[in-house]
Order: structure tokens, then sequence, then C-alpha cells
């Protein structure tokens, strides 16, 4: 096995990688809006023809929803099981792209060459990352450095419903020694990272009922119950001044950082500023007391995601609604408990409401814990290694703001560890309109995987 | 002049005048909506033509926004100038009408025949109650009784932006010796009312700016400024726990309802218990204190017809969105001053601004005075005995929660007194889906205006 060969064509191919890239980024998978189902359908397909291609068995699995693709390729050393998604985020709104979102294109910026589209980064990206890399090894080697496994879902942007269904029925073949996953950032520009925490996250939506039908803002203005002011109260009372959440026991679970992780987060190359006033920020927003990278780490938050009612068209229009709707979603940390925040939730809500008003939740639920890695296990020293002789630069174990369900789940139903790898960079714009993946994490996440590989096979 | 043959010729031709509002209904004059301004010509153009059948010099006047209709008849007696408007409100959410809105049709419901369709009440319905009882009066009589004049616009369900410039330029065209309208309801079923006073209206409109780009609710929730959680915030504070409005300022120039006419209101057959169950409210939820007749007629309100921003479409996106939407309107009372209500309001909102967050005004600004009508017009009291004859009830003299500027604007510019009439339910869902006007409503409501004319005239 060289390497340095697999590098070396790694370089020489990177512009057919990146076609492929493009291919799979034109199929419009997003896949919370029914309309789009066969385009997830036709994304599964493409990737189990891909797949097929580096001689992998390779499937398109069925579910009650999007499927879910699997491959296997066999080699010698570990079993390693490989998660990517290859669902993407709706691109709404529209008019603030720059250019079609399922039309990519690698554009010139100032900061580089970056590759432009929905899922560039979040997840197709960075999936294809490490498929390119498998690509490469058997092309140079003629085999895997390792027994590798693929398991692609097609729900992660939509709670992944099928999932845990899926993982039941079929425990066995996905069981590997470690799972590998790709769809994190890096901490810092250059800074290789391998997340060791990840956020929860519970999602809920309601809907105010107010009147029985839209009514006149003249005739009823002032004896009328008017659900956007009833949603606004009750949105506002979630938070207290200092940014706490106000429902109760919504911190049952939540522990302080210890000193010692405080400290290595202080030194992993966060860039607070640079963070915050890449968005048009000056300062953090959550909860007093903590520094940005606490808050987005290691505190909990309820967010509003969503919030409307009433007339949004050009000119006026006298009404008062007869309902109102939010969309929240909850990140959580330590031990709090998925259903509980629900429940808590729920529950200050409904004893928030006015007399003629009800409130309705969404039936489709879901929720994952907050998720800390077994970072005892060696593979993530050997790792940590790889990624800094590719980077130059010392990798770091960060925490993540954001919530990969999988990796907890892959712990609690398969007794399976797992490392996250992954080089997104924080202005990839990610869920927002002008998604990009650089060039640079494209090209060097491939090369990073070659290395991880090669090491975790020795 | 023979008013019982004008009546019973009313009474015979109810269908062709119901094909004739048909008609009119069919075309799509919404008026705030920039893709319906053919349509608002197109209702200009029928008006015109049918006006004309009248004998009337009619004529479609331009206007920098949607065409003024104006037509004139001689006759003997007063000069009357009549008002009312061809433009209708939106028509969604589409999906909670029971039919096209502009696919008329009379339907049986349990309380009568009514005419389906938007605009069926406000104003197509009301306003072509004139027209056909002049048609009635030219046909059996062979003129008019007296000088007529017919004003009407097509924007008075978006501000009204051309209504003043007209009026200036044409004021000697337009000033007679009392306007009319109808665009007003009957305080109760079968009760004939005549508006004295009105409240009058400030419309505003903001956009909070949060973080330049939408975010990610897992990499920045925590650090970042939400705009839907501030401007919950915002919106929540315009109200305190009694439902008074806290803008500072806010209630200059409102007054108490003085004893004696307030004793006047309680008598004149308004069904509170009514009022409220019918749209599904057990109680007024307006200031504390205050029936809801008062809350609808005599307070000011400060009443959100619109909120929005974020995700609305079906799952979850998991989105902190770069701003946030909010439509308003108040409602004045007294000697409320439009301009210093516009700028309290935005002074408060301004204030209660977090750092990082930005706010942008809509600049399509307008507002009108509440109205008080002069009663002591001995017209008054002849048109009430006339429309007390028609319902066989006694008329009476009420308030009203809506604006309608322009009686306000003909005294102040004109220097003309105007007479409010109508004929519209409660429950015609004006500005809402599945608006109707009662058969009864369109029948008698021409049979009225024949008595009213004639009683004037003599």
């Amino acid at each position: 096995m060289s390497l340095e060969k697999t590098l070396a064509h790694i370089d020489a191919e990177l512009p057919a990688a990146t076609e492929r890239l493009m291919e799979l980024l034109r199929i419009q998978s997003i896949s919370t809006d029914p309309a789009y189902a066969e385009a997830c359908d036709a994304a599964a397909d493409w990737l189990v023809a891909d797949l097929a291609t580096l001689g992998l068995e390779a499937a398109k699995r069925p579910t009650p929803g999007h499927p879910i693709v699997t491959a296997h390729g066999a080699g010698d050393g570990p079993h390693l099981l490989f998660y990517g998604h290859y669902d993407v985020q709706p691109v709404d709104p529209l008019e603030l792209w720059n250019r079609d979102p399922f039309d990519p294109a690698i554009e010139d910026t100032p900061a580089g060459k970056v590759i432009r589209g929905r899922g560039a980064s979040d997840d197709k990206g960075q999936l294809m990352t490490f498929v390119e890399a498998c690509r490469a090894w058997i092309a140079v080697n003629g085999s895997l450095p390792a027994r590798i496994s693929f398991f692609l879902e097609g729900e992660e942007e939509s709670g992944s419903p099928s999932l845990v269904p899926f993982m039941k029925d079929h425990a066995d073949e996905l069981t590997a020694d470690l799972a590998l996953i790709c769809d994190t950032a890096m901490v810092a520009p250059g800074v290789p990272s391998i997340a060791s925490q990840l956020r929860g996250m519970v999602k809920d939506e309601f809907t105010l009922h107010g009147p029985k039908m839209d009514l006149h803002s003249g005739h009823y203005g002032g004896p009328a119950l008017n659900p956007l002011r009833e949603i606004a109260r009750i949105v506002a009372s979630f938070h207290d001044e200092t940014g706490r959440v106000t429902v109760p026991h919504f911190y049952d679970g939540v522990q302080e950082v210890p000193d010692a992780l405080l400290r290595q987060w202080e030194t992993c190359g966060f860039d607070e500023r640079e963070y915050l006033e890449s968005v048009g920020m000056t300062r953090p927003h959550g909860e007093a007391g903590y520094s940005a990278l606490v808050q987005q780490w290691a505190r909990p938050t309820l967010e509003i995601n969503g919030l409307w009612g009433g007339y949004q068209g050009a000119g006026t229009k006298t009404v008062i609604p007869a309902e109102a709707h939010c969309k929240i979603t909850c990140r959580l940390v330590g031990d709090m408990d998925p259903d509980a925040v629900r429940r808590n939730l729920r529950a200050h809500v409904e004893a928030q409401l006015p007399p003629d008003a009800s409130v309705s939740w969404d039936q489709d639920i879901d929720g994952a814990k907050a998720v800390v890695m077994n970072t005892d296990r060696p593979e993530f020293e050997t790792a940590r290694r790889a990624l800094s002789d590719e980077w130059h630069r010392e990798a770091v174990l960060v925490g993540m703001g954001g919530s990969i369900p999988i990796a907890g789940l892959f712990k609690d139903m398969l007794g399976m560890d797992a490392m996250m790898i992954g080089f997104a960079k924080e202005d990839d714009r990610i869920h927002s309109p002008n998604e990009k993946y650089d060039l640079e994490s494209f090209h060097k996440g491939i090369r990073s995987w070659a290395r991880v590989l090669d090491a975790l096979s020795r």
C-alpha cells in the first residue's frame, strides 16, 4: 500500500472528482418537502451506481421514507462504517442565491475557489471526500485499506424518521469496529478538527387558534383575541432578559463545562470576533456570562425557526387572522432528555394561553440527546496525527453546536463508537442561501481521509 | 313621482339587479396587489358603462393608481354626492373559501339567501344598492328625484393614495349639499342604522434586521440574535396585561364616551353575546373595563395584521432567519393624530431594539383621523324616518369600528357633511374567506335608498 502514490493520484484526479460531486449536487434531494421525493430517490440511485464503480456491493434500501444506501467493501484491517447523508435543506429564500442552488459551479472568491450550490458542504461535498478517498485507494492499491461499509441516509435534514427502524432491522450488517462520520466543520480555517461533543435536538411546532375565522380589524379590532399578539407574547415568554430560557425544568440535566475542557477550547483556534463579525454581530446574544463558544457548544437553546400568521403580501390587509404558527427547535446538552424538554415546552405554552384560545401541536415529533464521544479510544489520537500531517497544523478535539443524532444512535443501538471528522468551514452558509464548500476542503478532505484510512489500517 | 311604483319596480327587477351585481363581482379588482391592476381598470369600465345606461354623464378618470369613476345626473332638489368603492380585499387564504371568490352565486343558507363572493358586501353589493335605486327611480319616474353625482374609487382597500389629489383637483365638481356613503353595517339584523362616528386608521409595517444572512440554528443558535424572538418581544411590548396599549402618548386625544351616548348605544340593538359567540369568543378581549361595543366603536387599537419570518413550509428547517416582518394597523378615536400615532409607534419600536438589530419602515404611509358626523342636520332625521318605514323598525344612530376616511375628507377638504347608511351585516365576513351579502340586504337596501332619496327630495 502506498499512501504517497494515493495522495498523488488524488491530486491528479481532482477535476474528475469535482465533476462527480457536481452531478450529485444537481439532484434536488430536499428531504423535508414531499414534492422532492423523486429527487431523493434519484440521489440514492446515483450513489448506488457510483459506489458500484468502486467494486462495492451497493444497494438502495427502501424505507417508508426516502431510501437508505448501503455498500460493503472487503479489506484487511478493522471494519469501519462510514455514515453520511445525501439529502439537503430547502433553498428558500431563492432570491438571495447568486445562482440556481441546483446548478452548482466552481466560483473564484477572494478567499479562493469554492463549490457553490445546495448541499456542496452539507453533506454531499463532505460525504464525497470519503468516497473519493476510497476510489483513489482502490485505483492505486487495487483494494481498500480496511473493511469498509457505507451507510448513507436521505432524511437527515428532516428528522431521520426511517433511521432507527432500519438500524433495528439491520443491526448486524451495520455494526462495525468504529463509525466514521463526515458532517462537521473545522473550528477555524486550516485547523483540522475532530468533534468530540455535539448538541442534541428537539423540534416542535404549534398553531395557536383564536377566532373561528379571519376577522376585520375595524369591526372586531379591540374585542377580538388576536392570535398574532398572543403568539408573540408566548414566544417572548420563552426567555428572560439575560437570555436564559424560562420554561420550567428546561435546564434539568445541563452541566457546566469542566475547567480543563474550557481551557482546551480557549486555545483551539476558535476566533470569536471573526465568528460574530462574519454574520454581522458585535457580541454574543445568548445567555449572559458565557462566551460565544460555550453558548454554541455547551449551552442549550430554544430557537424560533419560523413564526407566521396574517397577511404577508404587498400592501395592507386589515385582518385579525384566525390562527398563528410557530416552529421551534431546542438544542440540548449534557443529559437533557428530549421527551422531557418537549413536555415542559408544551406545558409552558399551554399555561400561557388566554381564554378563547387553543393550541394544536405537530404530531411529527422526534428528538436526540446530546452526544459525547469516547475519545479514550486510540483511533482518536491516530486520526489526530494523520490530520495534523495533512494540514501542517495540530488537529484539535472540539465541540459542535449542531446536532447529528446518528453518533448517539450508533452508541445506544449498536454499541459502536463514532469519530466525526469534517472539513466544512463556518462560513459555508449551510442551510442558507449561497451554500458553498471550499475547493480546498474538498481536496484536502479527500487527502485527509486517505491518510486516516492508512493510519487506522496499520 | 311615485315611491310606491318605484318600490314595486325594484321588487320586480330584483333578479336583473342581482345579475348585474354578479357581473361586477366577477371582476377581480384587488387594489392592494399590483397584479390585479387590469382588473381594477375593468371594474371601472364596467361601472362607467352601467351608469351610462342610466343616462348619466359617466367617465373613467385616470389617477396615478386605479381610476376613479364619476357620473353626474340632473334633477330637481338637493345635490347629493354618492360615494362607494369598487375595489376589494385580497382573497387569501383561498383554501378556506367554499367557492371561487370571483365566481359569485346565490346560496341558500339557514339564515336565508346570500350572495357569496369577494366584494359581495364590501363594497360592490352596497354601492349597487344605490345605483339600482337610481335606475328604478328613472325607469318609473323618467328622471332622478334629486341632482345626483357619483364618486366611486378603486383604492379604498389600499389606503386611497389617489383620492386626496383627485379631490383637490376637482373640488368644485365633487362638492354637493350632502354626501351619501354606503359602506357600513347594520348594528343588528333588521335594525336600520346610520353611522354617526367612525374610527380613524394608521397603518405601518416594519422589518427587523438581525444577522447579515440566514444562519444555522446549530452553528449559531445561542450566540446569534434571532429576529423572530426579538420581533415577538417587541410585539408583546405593545400591550400591558389589561389590554391597554403601552406606546407612550398613544392615548393622547382619546376621550371617554359621554354617558348620554353610552346609554343610547346600550339600547341600539347590539347583541354583545351574539357578536362575540359568532366568531368563537366568550368575552371581549380588549381594554379591561370597557364593553365589546365601546371597545369596537370608541376605543383605539394597535393590531398586528401580519407577522412573519423564517421557515413556513412542511417539516423542519433549522434556520435563524436574517429578518422578521410585522404589519400593523391602529384604529383611532377622538382627536388622535395619525402622524403622532405613527411617530410614537416607531419610536417605541426603535427604543426596544437590541444591539446588532436595525429596523426599516414601510415608506407607503397614510392615516385618517376618526370622524364624528354632523347629526344636527335635518337630513339625518329625514333619512332615519325613511329607513324606519322600510324596515318596520326604528332606525338608530350608531358608532362603527371600521375606518372610512372619505367622510372626514369630505368635511375637511370640501366642507361637505356626509351621511353613512349601510345594509351589511356583522356576519358578512368582509375581508375574510366566504364574504357574503344577504339577498335581503341587497333588496331592502335598494328599497331603502329609493325611500331616502324620495324623502330627501321633498
